[in-house]
């Protein structure tokens, strides 16, 4: 080409255009998260396909197929740098040049970015196939109650827990680093001091409640109930929270859950007994409470931290409030239980709605968490966080988890563990990797009373409108006061914002009190 | 470090040990081709999940998804060649140092990596998003019968598939470059003759066989047959095939098929009516003869051309023979028809199998495609031929399309068609972007005829064996001359290798006059 003055001037010009049409570096951003978020609820169906409708031969090409897209993904993530863009935008949100909405955006990034970017792609490959196989592995393990099965794949999996921790950095503890990515900010000294807060009051609490001389028979609300109609009466209270079935499906599945695909595509699953109707509401309103949450999100900010909700404890906590705090209070059952007798007359034609109340409600430590009622469930928890941190922290043997499980059982609830099945076998989360988990739902349970407890200060007639089957008040409250903004506050400063407290267990014990006073002593 | 002599010869020894170690070419190439192969199996599952699952207001979100997948696979696929390995092997498959199974591998990958590689990631992200969204106009528009609805996507689909043809290349007509996908070497002009020459013979034969005096009543099959156990009956057939359910599925969706994420994950969808029995086993047996061939082929070669069908023409010899040849044979209802009598006595305990036979084998020019007779059947294809070759050499206005597609109707079949959801809107196709396929539809009946053919020939008393319910034996003699060899050889000499003639309408034609003018003349 002839440099000429012409040319000259018309490549400035062009220049110039190009740098005015040119997207603002947040969009590019924005672009490169939405690129990552589309292309990771695809590795979300994987996983959903594979709880559902998988067929068995499938399992290892599936972990294949996992791991590789896995793999796409962090390098995407690790290239939301290039060019230097997210450092460029960090020092501009640093320095106020960025605020609003955009400097979130850029400080959320940053943060997932800085962990992930510790990370190389071929241990995030390893780690997904891993949790994939021994995903497979743990269901079988636990049809046929056979840790020795199992253990093997934990010990990788711990393996790699650790190899993480130490490629992210931690300060005390290798659990801090794994805390961290399902409630950030939370430390393990900080874990341990609030589960024994809740573990001092709990074991006390617990033996009062046993002295009760009320008495509960919870088989008289067994029966049989075709799973057909249960299936339509589940549904029937999923869409009366809101839940929006044009943008969400509820599925069956060995362990309930909630994923998203899209805020446009949230997908619940639930289990059945046919001889127990009450087994599956409390799994199907818990995984509604998740889903309102996942469908109310910001779908303009889908892909970014704007959409995304702000910790797996205030997650939880919309799980948790609906579940217990809404789900198992007289207000819910006045609307709901007419309706439950008319379609399953027998039993429920012979049961007052009082002794359902107290049947839902009943204090009796079990073997199964997600069976568990409010008042031992964090005894749950507890006993988990404690294995799990010493398995992260390398201070017990794997081979001892379920003889360890045994004697915190025994000693905490007072019971013995039959089959691990029915102990170290029965929750899904390590087999899938997700160790650190735990400690958020003993959060969420404490959110959600914080949270219980502000709405009926605000809305006085809360429960009178509950009681004429109103739903939509609570689930816009929560919409309003937590849905709408993702990420925008950290969770101890949205608590604070939506209740006028910080988090504190002190709404949690002293809702148990009242309520189990009053309903056993 | 220091360089002392030392340090230099460990460095060496390094080296030599490295290059001893490391991978030869052609396993660099595979490894490539199966992290593509998985990743694409990912996007397979979203396209199965938005026919079977998927919530409507997911529709968006998934279209994005599928784009963006797209356009990682389109991208892995482009750089199979990095470092020049692509080029480098076929150089030395041309030339003979690499043979056997390396080089089919090396030169079928060749050929399809330039195609791919003449169309920017771009242009393959905005095809498959557009196709996504058609697809889903197509389902409502096909409901409610409006083309028009359907028109302005028709008309980007085309536009693309135009766009498609430019980029990609021909000789003679833009829709070479289109047929070439689906049947390797085929062209516009063959089609054409092949197609003219079926015409030909098709017409006169059809109207032979309406002067048939023969009466059949299809009406005597109609009855009442609960889903749940139709649901039975399918599976119990597919699974007499020798579909394997542990590495599969059955499900519905609006338009059957097969689909594979794995040959260890395939899955069918057929469809139901409460009415008609024999409507879903047709689409049932067809579909089972697609997935026994994506089950049968070559697992260790998952990913290469090895693990992977000859083309679209062959695949449909499998369907189309389990479908026609074998399952609406006489020995085939020698076994089926007593179990069938025994699950829904009425109305099949007053129907003579005879009956039945000549009721499958009805011949009567109808609306629908998917339930056409072997006689007619080809005519639908001539049609849509003629039609989808006119659309990309743009001879036609695509609003024409109802109308064309009515007077063909008219004068290949001889009847009327009604709305457009019985007429232009009744096939997926060219909603999901497959324009060139429906010419191998008519080979697959060409190449199931001879194949037919040649078992019979093999093996004489096959159809004994059939009568006595032995299926393995027809699914063994196609799993070894057709199933294991994946893309060794071309359909052509696959055909020639399998049957000793290379493809000839005669075959077909034979089978036709034969069966039936025994039926009707």
């Amino acid at each position: 080409m002839k440099n000429t003055r012409s040319a000259k001037k018309k490549r400035v010009v062009r220049r110039v255009r190009a740098k005015a049409k040119a997207p603002r570096p947040i969009e590019v951003l924005v672009k490169r998260l939405n690129e990552i978020a589309y292309l990771s609820s695809a590795g979300v169906l994987l996983g959903w396909d594979q709880d559902v409708h998988m067929p068995e031969k499938g399992a290892d090409a599936r972990s294949v197929t996992a791991a590789h897209l896995a793999s796409v993904v962090h390098t995407k993530l690790l290239a939301l740098d290039e060019g230097g863009l997210l450092a460029r935008l960090k020092r501009k949100a640093d320095r106020g040049e960025l605020r609003g909405k955009g400097a979130t955006i850029v400080q959320e990034t940053w943060r997932t970015w800085q962990r992930q970017k510790k990370l190389p792609s071929a241990f995030v490959a390893q780690r997904a196939q891993t949790e994939s196989r021994a995903h497979r592995v743990w269901l079988e393990a636990r049809r046929t109650s056979d840790f020795k099965l199992f253990l093997p794949h934990l010990r990788q999996i711990v393996e790699l827990k650790r190899e993480e921790a130490r490629l992210v950095g931690y300060k005390d503890s290798p659990y801090d680093a794994l805390l961290d990515t399902y409630e950030p900010g939370f430390t393990t000294a900080a874990a341990t001091v609030i589960l024994n807060e809740l573990k001092d009051f709990l074991i006390p609490f617990l033996k009062e409640l046993k002295s009760s001389k009320v008495k509960v028979d919870p088989k008289r609300t067994l029966g049989h109930f075709p799973l057909s109609e249960q299936r339509v009466f589940n549904e029937m209270i999923a869409k009366k929270m809101g839940f929006d079935f044009a943008a969400g499906r509820l599925d069956e599945a060995v362990h309930p859950s909630t994923i998203t695909l899209h805020h446009s595509d949230v997908r619940i699953t639930t289990r059945y007994r046919e001889g127990d109707l009450l087994y599956s509401l409390g799994s199907t309103i818990h995984e509604t409470g998740h889903a309102l949450y996942e469908q109310s999100l910001p779908s303009e900010h889908f892909g970014t931290p704007l959409g995304e909700a702000v910790s797996f404890g205030v997650h939880e906590s919309q799980s948790r409030l609906w579940e217990n705090n809404i789900g198992k209070s007289d207000a819910f059952w006045r609307y709901f239980y007419p309706r439950l007798q008319r379609v399953f007359p027998r039993p429920f034609k012979s049961i007052s709605r009082h002794d359902l109340i107290r049947t839902i409600n009943q204090v009796k430590p079990s073997l199964i968490r997600t069976e568990a009622d409010e008042v031992t469930y964090n005894l749950h928890i507890i006993l988990r966080f404690e294995i799990e941190r010493e398995m992260v922290e390398g201070t017990i043997a794997l081979e001892d988890i379920p003889a360890i499980w045994r004697a915190k059982m025994r000693e905490y609830l007072g019971i013995e563990v039959g089959s691990d099945r029915e102990g170290a076998l029965q929750d899904v989360h390590w087999s899938a990797g997700c160790i650190g988990y735990f400690p958020t739902y003993a959060l969420g349970n404490i959110y959600a009373a914080q949270l219980s407890r502000a709405m009926h200060r605000a809305i006085p007639d809360l429960d009178l409108r509950i009681a004429k089957g109103d739903l939509a008040t609570p689930r816009e409250w929560l919409r309003k006061h937590v849905h709408i903004h993702g990420k925008t506050y950290e969770a101890a400063s949205l608590i604070k914002r939506a209740t006028g407290e910080y988090p504190t267990s002190r709404a949690f014990t002293d809702y148990l009190s009242e309520k189990y006073r009053a309903l056993y002593l």
